[in-house]
């Protein structure tokens, strides 16, 4: 490897070349990369379909974050939404923009980093087909492709008054990582690097979305946009209000209240607000057995003033907005 | 409508809200736009994929493009891909990172040419999912999809020797519609508006993909970046070479030569080596009958020199590099 070679230099068509080379193969891909277009199995004679897009320096940093983090976190954060549906993930396809001095060796690890994150969370899928232009900014792209395997998706509109409210995986680990970059502090950066790795490649519970759908879970969605935002999705879709239990909130802001005082920061706002965790937040009914991976932190009540209950008391709906940060 | 309204002012909810409410929707959508996934009929249990970018600045410029032109394009550009493989476009999402500022009604005009193009060029077909982004440069990736109906795909591959070479649609037009804007030549921009256009709103042949598929097509590619550049991807893929024959291409020459002289320029050049008029070059087997929409330009012989050749001159690939221009 040349590691003087940049994206110009060699061009679109080898630059993908060299790319797809370093990908597995999508188990549902019929035809992979190459042609016009992929084809891809649904055996159930439908398929689920979703967009996501990072966008350097404001979505990520070239500074914090490697082309092996990106590549994961491009898989991982699109997956989510996937699972989010009650499907298995089986095929993305990747467009990426980057300036021609983008240098090939990073292409490459970004090709790795997407690999890894596919066969690590979600097995049997991978990259079908992707694109490579030429741009002042980076900026990637993905679509993710899954299969509901017979079953219906999971909406989020279907949550009834009286459901019980679960998570799987994190909340606020993510926005934790992200603060301790933003501070700048390379000791607390160092000290908890678990969280800052959690914020470079997140690690999204993916089978948990089947477990749900097998469950009968009546909502669910993925938690991108953090848990105070994401809630009110759900309880604004299904016309209920989301009554979260401070109480059964409390293990997720224990794990994150040493992190916090390093650097004067609030757990709590991390666990209600933090995004880029990209757990699956769930309601299922009353009385039905929970998966194992999912966490009960409140129960569906009719829809009241505020779409999301924090106790007694509304929460309001901070949290990420792509457009406005 | 506020036109002073802008997408960071109101948001990306509000923002997608307000854009997708202006498109039509996809009839093979089950689930459509505003959940984590869109969920797409597959009714042979296979779909296929595929995923084009166009950057600001090296794709299309502002000055020269309407909002309403670029959802045109973007949609267009991505469903000749589709119908490459012999496919009916299904379904798109469409990701769109863009400054702050940029207007709201920008964006619905974009959505506008969206809708616009899917009615136009694939009806039944409509955007099933979207994301928006804050960045510093236009970006737009769309993923497209389509339904192969039970047919098997049409690949680059299967090009035989002495199968005949044909093309459906316009060959140089968008290239000589660029080169008419670039000149700076108001006079002659206005002579040949219908050039332009053509580069602003391509009209890709899209029924003429599945007409080739069910007429035996041995091989297909959508021309997205020169005669010369794609006959060499179907030669190279089917370890062929193609024989264009010269006076065959006379008469998309012909067409283009009043605007080539006006500008100086040379109409060979935009037919053997423009992009983006996405038309679509296929091989037919020897003594088969060529579907309407197509015109033969030549024939398949055995794997020589130089992948294309233009009588006995081997063609040189030029064409579009979509990094390094």
């Amino acid at each position: 490897m040349n590691t003087a070679e940049t994206i110009a230099s060699i061009g679109e068509n080898e630059s993908l070349k060299r790319t797809i080379s370093r990908l597995n193969a999508s188990s549902s891909a019929l035809v992979g990369p190459g042609d016009d277009s992929a084809v891809i199995s649904a055996p159930d004679g439908r398929f689920v379909v979703t967009t996501d897009t990072l966008v350097e320096d404001h979505d990520f940093r070239l500074d914090w974050s490697s082309a092996y983090d990106l590549g994961w976190k491009a898989v991982a954060s699109n997956i989510a939404d996937v699972a989010a549906m009650g499907a298995v993930p089986t095929a993305l396809v990747v467009a990426v923009t980057a300036p021609g001095h983008t240098q090939v060796s990073w292409l490459e690890a970004f090709a790795d980093g997407l690999r890894a994150a596919c066969e690590r969370l979600a097995p049997g899928c991978g990259v079908v087909g992707g694109d490579l232009a030429a741009s002042d900014q980076m900026v990637i792209s993905v679509a993710a492709h899954g299969s509901l395997e017979g079953r219906e998706p999971v909406l989020r509109s279907g949550a009834q008054v009286g459901d019980q409210i679960a998570v799987a995986g994190t909340l606020g680990r993510a926005a934790a990582g992200l603060t301790l970059l933003q501070s700048g502090n390379s000791d607390a950066v160092s000290a908890y690097d678990e969280l800052v790795n959690l914020q470079r490649r997140p690690n999204p519970p993916i089978a948990a979305g089947v477990a749900a759908a097998v469950a009968d879970a009546t909502s669910m969605l993925d938690v991108s946009d953090g848990l105070a935002r994401d809630a009110a999705r759900i309880a604004t879709a299904s016309a209920v209000t989301l009554q979260l239990d401070p109480m059964q909130l409390q293990g997720f802001e224990a794990v994150l209240e040493e992190a916090a005082m390093a650097i004067g920061h609030d757990a709590k706002i991390w666990v209600l607000s933090g995004g880029e965790d990209h757990s699956l937040l769930a309601t299922f009914p009353a009385g039905a057995a929970i998966p194992r991976a999912f966490k009960p932190i409140g129960v569906v009540v009719p829809q009241g003033p505020s779409p999301v209950m924090l106790g007694a008391q509304p929460l309001p709906e901070s949290g990420w907005d792509s457009v406005r940060g």
